[in-house]
């Protein structure tokens, strides 16, 4: 089969996607990002976005690899150039696709479970972290990750890589601290913040019950509204020298005890 | 006060201050490394690390804050680009120190409990996750981090900084795993492997006796040394979509389920 042919660095489509790649603001008003890798973007697919544009570079990647799509995604076949201004320096898979991004409004959350386990994360900074946290979401199979009032957009380029495709199966909303406060009490969940004041230990929580755990930044730990909103303060009982624990490990340990009491269903 | 003064960036010890940060072979040979910042420098002599040399820029630091050092220890007053050329881009804290090493040789680990808590990690790439392991370390007060087949050693300045200090806090040896693996028999404790194969659920198991936590690389897993010599292997239920975990996010729910049973002692 012939493509669509792009050898040209200057091509517009090619500077779009770098813009797309380094511009939050780009991609927000494009309603455009950018996913990399086979295994991304099929998981991409699988969570049902939609793909603009598909480019491979065929010395690295077999065209009869490329995932099937609708007639609405064009795929083109790229130079070594041009996959190398495109790629990302460790990404060798010759395979790079302009995906449609879905809106992650709360008022489109789906709660189907009796006892929604939730898990939300506020103003975390770190695209590292951001991916970390939602591979801990997928693992855990939590009902929703909720990330309050970000500092950067879900589709940033570094959390899509880091969250190793979890950006993608997870059910995401996004949204500022205020509605999601609103959003769980409308919905009968408990607000366990991880907050060391008058905080009782994680473990002696009953999450078998709707459960949101709370995680705010290292830095700053969690904003006022949610010491307010709080059902119950918790805290992970340290016992070093430093006592300061990366936020996703902690994220881990706390759903992972809410796991622990529901036999892991 | 008076201290001597450098200026130039081509000072002998300042390029030997670049090499220190840069190369693994230039900290072994000379048995020297890079500390940054006031928190980390107080905890590295807390954690009895000899300073050869502290290094202060004056416009941002105050020499009152100086630590207090032994004679042995060099003060010496740096320019701005002098500062600029050794500080991390992200450092603003205008202090930074050589420190001399310490041997982490198994043979000089102390065991002083009666049922140790150990958390070992296998050849992990990513300076970050090596930090975040050893923050989760020392907020646990294991009795022990080793770092079996390290890929990097543990004064890279990259481990040092995400460790926020960690690293100077927690008693750590490094060594092959086969000898790790002997150390481990010798003491009677127990292996608990994170291998899928042939696992057991985590939260099953008795972690109050005496327990090494055992954790490969995301790609790789452990190798087969660990395999052969488990006590028992085990797993964390996932029930998601990819059922992949930051390698430092799953260490801290083994060790924290641990720490758990043992009521947080």
């Amino acid at each position: 089969m012939t493509y669509k042919q792009i050898s040209s660095t200057q091509n517009a489509l090619i500077k779009h996607i770098v813009l797309l790649k380094e511009k939050s603001r780009e991609r927000r008003k494009s309603g455009l990002f950018v996913v990399e890798g086979q295994r991304e973007i099929d998981l991409a697919l699988n969570g049902n976005y939609a793909l603009e544009t598909i480019l491979f570079y065929p010395e690295i990647f077999n065209e009869e690899q490329l995932p099937k799509t609708s007639n609405e995604t064009e795929i083109i076949e790229i130079s070594k150039d041009v996959y190398q201004k495109i790629a990302h320096r460790e990404t060798t898979e010759g395979i790079v696709a302009i995906a449609k991004s879905k809106s992650h409004d709360l008022s489109q959350l789906k709660l189907t479970t009796k006892n929604p386990l939730i898990l939300i994360a506020e103003a975390p900074e770190k695209p590292g972290n951001i991916g970390a946290l939602l591979r801990t979401a997928d693992a855990a199979n939590v009902d929703a990750f909720i990330l309050a009032n970000p500092k950067t957009d879900l589709y940033n380029p570094n959390i899509i890589r880091s969250s190793v495709g979890c950006a993608f199966t997870n059910q995401i909303a996004t949204g500022n601290t205020e509605d999601i406060i609103s959003f769980l009490k409308a919905n009968n969940i408990n607000i366990y913040s991880a907050i060391l004041q008058d905080a009782q230990h994680y473990h002696q929580q009953d999450f078998t019950k709707a459960s949101a755990i709370v995680v705010g930044t290292e830095a700053d730990g969690l904003s006022q509204a949610w010491r307010d909103a709080s059902t119950q303060n918790i805290i992970i009982p340290m016992s070093g020298k430093i006592d300061s624990m990366n936020v996703s490990v902690a994220a881990g340990i706390l759903v992972f005890e809410a796991k622990r009491q529901r036999d892991f269903i």
